[in-house]
This record gives structure tokens, sequence and C-alpha cells, in this order.
């Protein structure tokens, strides 16, 4: 099976704006190149014009369960769509939300036709998460993201629990990716695939970090 | 002297994506017309394209008060001044900051080259915005947000106190507002100009709402 | 079978201090006379002075998620337990959390031997919080919640859902319940009984609102 | 001048339930025997215990911004009071509040004779937090919490810019403060007293780190 490889630009200055722009291209040719499935996740002032660059899909890292509104500073869902957005993370570490909200969001995201990544944290609200019916749900372990060490190595078990948990809903873990050994021993764990960072975004050269990451495929 | 007008596009379908270029292009050519600064605050995931489409300022709706980093789904102030916006609202009633994140919200967008408009609710709040040392505070009495009783008439004291309290700061006032004798009445009253959202975006002909608004000078 | 009565104390004046310890008091009466278990939940000052006058369990209205530390402001399980609480709501509509800290805050009150009780507001987060294992899961649909119209009557499918999702997890109903007829009503849909708070605390009489709910037992 | 000193019970095993009420006793004595005012701030749950035993002070760590109402899990000022409370801290760096619930906090304490210590990480948020007309500000810079290194020694120009910027409102300092010289030290730099933690309720013994505080009065 072919992973799914998500790619979170966070707010990094290597993929914000213009570096977001080339960021998603060189991740674009090597998904074409290794016919890997490969996400980008750029903020939301870049969604705009990374859309229009590239044909691979591009993934929102926020949303809120919002409607048509009166809503300042939120992000609506439909307007990530029509800036070209197909999909977004909800509940990220770094942008935790209430249950309520992940699960209004969730609907939210459905109705403005976005796939969902609602990531966790444990095993049990990874199965809390995929009782919401997500398109994926994305186990980050807190203490491993940014740390270099893959979860599929640390805890190799919270990932396999976390796919037992999610009772058929697809799992991608995340947390300390970076190589393609890290990647091939996910999916030998159950899952479909990735969600990763800093290991692309702040890689030396970005291309050569992706390419890795599919050698093995 | 010639008022300040801030449109506020919130989340409404009328000024979501396309609608919100069409918007900004309306104000944009009333502004020209009149020699009033009109300044267009469209969604962060529209702020690249209602920037390409007009001249006149770009304002966001909301900022973090984060730096380059691991921040996923905050809005990063360098993102949005790359992707033209001018300036930024800081604690909208709809979307309220912590203290201490307004005042790195606010400092950040100093960093970035992002005027700063922050929003308050009452005179005291105002006191205390003013004491961060905005370019902006914009005093909107939560009560009468989206009532059509503009703050000017049903508040007159609530402006002029905070135009007392913000101590030189200059002050904008919202809440109600959506004819040319408010926008007076707000000048009258010592501010230098008017936040509005719905009197604008959900009017009929927003272009004549517009149009109604700068009547006066 | 004998429901269970669980009456939140909220912030009302009719419950707070002295008042709490008086009302606590009447439910301990009515308890005792009916011999349906009643659970009374006052505000975190309150529970040492409440606990120490009734025999009925004290449950807490909240707790964060914590174990002994540095967290001014926070309400730690153990300091709850010590004072006199028996259990705790989580996440109720007015004190709603991320899914992260309803996870940590059910452990946290395990790990104190309190009882839980997460609070959800549809079918598809009743799901998500019963897959906690919390001892209970209360579904209160927020727009009914004061309202006076029982959850029982208006919407007697969301309470069914929920007994359905929660998977063998005890359901409580709640919002709008005010009479023994509403707490019939639920447990006859299949839950274990009823959360509520104006219909009792806010009642001119409240010890007779108390034995009206449980006349019909 | 004598300084004021309070000691946050924060969370810790230490200064929970009984210990809280041990540890509030030593104070007691302590403030006796020097004639210097000690004020303790234990978690809700234990204010009504200790104020039954204790004649100094008895503050919170937190209130929320309400009144009387439909608030479960919040901390009611009035609740406090009526439990023996005799002021709150607001805004703590632990339990950060948006501005116009510091401002909306400060007032509700106010009106149940709860005198305010609203805590702050800068000068700028000192001076803005000053302009509320607290009874007192405490800035503490979150870097040195819990460092053991003093504000006062570390950052002594954060204090005096601090005691500038309030502008006659009385300041206290905090961070790293465990000895009589931080508390002499900071009374020399214009405030009028220090706000601790560990230092006191972590120590060996914590009486004689209490004595230790104001050996040099």
């Amino acid at each position: 099976m072919k992973p799914l490889i998500v790619i979170n630009f966070k707010t990094y200055a290597e993929s914000t704006g213009a570096n977001a722009v080339r960021l998603a291209t060189a991740a674009s040719k090597v998904a074409e190149d290794s016919g890997v499935t490969m996400v980008v996740v750029p903020q939301a002032a870049d969604i705009f014009q990374v859309a229009r660059e590239v044909d691979i899909p591009v993934y929102a890292q926020h949303i809120d369960g919002i409607q048509f509104g009166g809503y300042t500073g939120h992000i609506l869902p439909e307007a990530l769509a029509e800036a070209g957005a197909r999909g977004t993370l909800i509940n990220h570490s770094e942008r935790r939300l209430e249950l309520a909200e992940i699960d209004a969001a969730n609907q939210a995201a459905k109705r403005a036709n976005l796939a969902t990544i609602i990531c966790t944290n444990n095993v049990s609200t990874t199965k809390a998460a995929a009782s919401l019916c997500p398109d994926f749900v994305a186990i980050e372990p807190p203490e491993l993201i940014g740390s270099g060490i893959p979860v599929s190595k640390a805890n190799p078990e919270v990932v396999t629990g976390a796919v037992a948990a999610a009772m058929g809903v697809k799992v991608l873990c995340g947390a300390g990716i970076s190589k393609g050994e890290d990647v091939k021993a996910a999916i030998e764990l159950g899952t479909q695939g990735v969600l990763l960072a800093s290991g692309v975004t702040k890689a030396a050269d970005p291309e050569a970090a992706l390419r890795g990451l599919v050698a093995f495929v």
C-alpha cells in the first residue's frame, strides 16, 4: 500500500508565503514522481496562492465549526473551500478545540466538501474522535512532537492501539517522523500514512527530505 | 475632517471569496470618488486575492501574537503582510483575547508593519487597550452590535468617554452604524471614524450603502 | 427502577453559601423519604460546608484534568475529594472543555475516587464522551437548557439516540426538567435519571419541587 | 515600610486541604510575630476551612467576572466572600483571562467586597491592568516563575518600570522570590511587597521560610 503523506506547514518562515508555494511545488513534484499522495497544509492566508500553483490536495490547518454569519476572525470552511482547500486538520495539538467544537467543525467541513483529519493525543481520545466519523484521525503523542524521535519507534503500541480504537476510521500517525523508515514503520503498524512538519519544512533540502520519505515505496 | 471607514467582512456569505473581492472593489470605488479612506477587512483566506484587486488598505480580522514557529492553525502577522494586509483588528468582540495576547499581538503586528485596531467593549477596557499604544482603539458596546441602533445615538457618552480615556490614541466607534448621519455623529463625538459590518455587507446594495455613509462629507 | 436525580446548583443566589447548605439539606430529606438517590452539585467554594451537613453525595460542577502542582486558579480533583466531594460534572455546557481536557479530567477524577458525569450536547458527542468510559454521560441539548421545555418531551429521539450511542455507559438527560412526569419520561426513554437546575433551585418552594420530582416513584 | 507578603498556595499537595490549613496557620503565626501582613491564597475548595482557622486575610486564586446566575463551574465572587475570602488574584499567569473578563472580574470583586490583585507579565500589561483600578497589580515575568531567580535581582528594571507604569496603583512583584533579601529588594524598587508560591509551599520547613522572608523587617 502506498502511504499518505500529510505535510503541515505550521507557521515556519520556511513554509510561509512564497516559501509555501515553493515547498508545495516540491511536494507536488515528488508526489508525481513517486505516485505517493502528498497533502500540503499551509496557513489560511496562503491557501489561495498555493492551490493555484499545485494540483496535489491542499488542506487547512484549522477550521471553526461555524456557518456563514457574524464570526469575526474565525476560519470559515466555505471560505477555505472557495480558496482552493480540499480538506482540513481539526484539533491539532497546537490548536485544541472543545469536544462540541470538534463535532461542529467536522460536520461543517463535510458540508463544505472538505475532508477531515481530527488530531488526537492518545488512544482514548482517538476512539472518541473516530466516533465522530472524520475521514481520518491522526494520533500524535504530544511529548514526541518536534522531538525527532518517531512515534512508530518510540511508542508503536500507541499506534496499533489507535488503529484498533478507531474501529475502521483511517489512521495517520505523527510526531517525530522524518525518514522513509518511519513512514514504512507507520504503514506496517496499520496506519494509512503520516502527518509531519519540521522533518520536511526545516530540512536543509526539503525536496530531498520528501524523496527520502517515499524512497522505500 | 474626513472620516475613516473600516468595513469588517466577518464570515458573511455576501463578503466571502469572490464576493469579498466584489465588495472590496465597490469600497475602493467609493473611496476614490469621495476621498474618504476606506479599509476593508476580509477573512484571512481572502486577503491575498482581495489585496491583488484593490489599492485601498486591506486589514485582517485577527492575528495571533506569535513569531515564525510551530503554531499550527494560528494567524501569523508576517503571513498576512506577505499576502497583502496592511493592518489588523485585534480582540474583536467575536474573537476576544487574553490581555497578554493582545499585548503580544499588538507588538507582533508592528514588527510585521501592520497597523493595529484594538477592539474594546467599554470605557475602562478602552483605557487599558490605549495604554498598549495601538494605532487605534475601536469601542463597540456588545449589546449594540448588529442591533441597527448606532452607538453614537444610543450611548454617546460611552464614545466621548472612550475618546477621553484613550489619551491621544485615535478612536473608532462601532456597533449599529449603517448611515451617513451615524458616521457624522461619530466624528462629532471626537472619533476618527467607524468600524462597521452588516450595515454594508448585508445591504441590498452595498455600494449604495457605502455612498450613503460618506454623502455628508 | 428508581431514578437518579442530580441537582446542579450553578451560581444562583438561591443555592450559594448558606442557601446551598439549606437546599442540600432539603434534597437529603426528600432522598431519605423517597428512597431516590439525589446528588447535589454546589460550587467549589461550598463543597466543604455542604458535605459536612448532608449524607447524600456531593458532586463538583467542574474539575481540571490536573495533578498536584503549579496550577493557580484551577480545580484540583484531590482538593475536592478531601473537601468531601464524591463525584463531578465534566464539560457542562456552561464550562466546555477541549477533548483532551475531558479525557484528562475523567482520568484525574478516577484517580481521586470521584465519579464522573460527562455532559454532552448531541448524540454524536455523547458517543464520543461515552467512549472515554465515564460513570455517566448527561445529554443536554443547549437550546432547551433553562427553557422549561423538557428534553424528554421536546426531543425524545435525542434521548433514545444518546442511550443507544452510549453503548452501555449510563445516561442522564437534562434541559427543561422540572416535574415528576419529566423524570418518569426520562426513565422510560432508557436513562438512569436526570440532571436539572433551575427547576429546583429557582422554585418558590424547592423542597416541594423535589418532592414533586419523585412523587411518581 | 513593612512589606505585604502574598502566598499563593496553587494546587500543590503541600498546600491542599488539611495542609492548606496548616500552612495558613504558620503564616498567621509569623504575621503576628513580625507585624508583617501576610495574605494566604488557597484553592477555592479550601477557602471555607482556612478562613475559619486563621485571622489573616484569605484571598482566592481566581474569580470569574460573573453575577449570580447560570454559570456552572465558574467561581462566583459572592460565594468566595461568603466562604470567608477577602480578596482575589485575577489573571494569574497560570489562569490568564481576556481583557474584558479581567475588567468584569475586577468590578465583580469590588461588588462583593473583595480586594483585587491583577497579575501581569510585563510593563505594558501592568500599565493596562493598573488603568482598571485594582487594589494591586502583581508583575511576574513568566520566564522567572518557579525559577528560583528573583525578579528583583534578574530584572530590577521591569519592577521599577511596572511601578512607574502603574501610576499610583500599588505594585507587588513575583517570580523566583524565596528569601528575605528578595523581599527587601522588592520594597527598595518601589513595590509594596511580593507574591510568591513554591519558595514557601515547597520549602522543607515552610514556617522557617516565612520567618526568613521577614527577618530583615
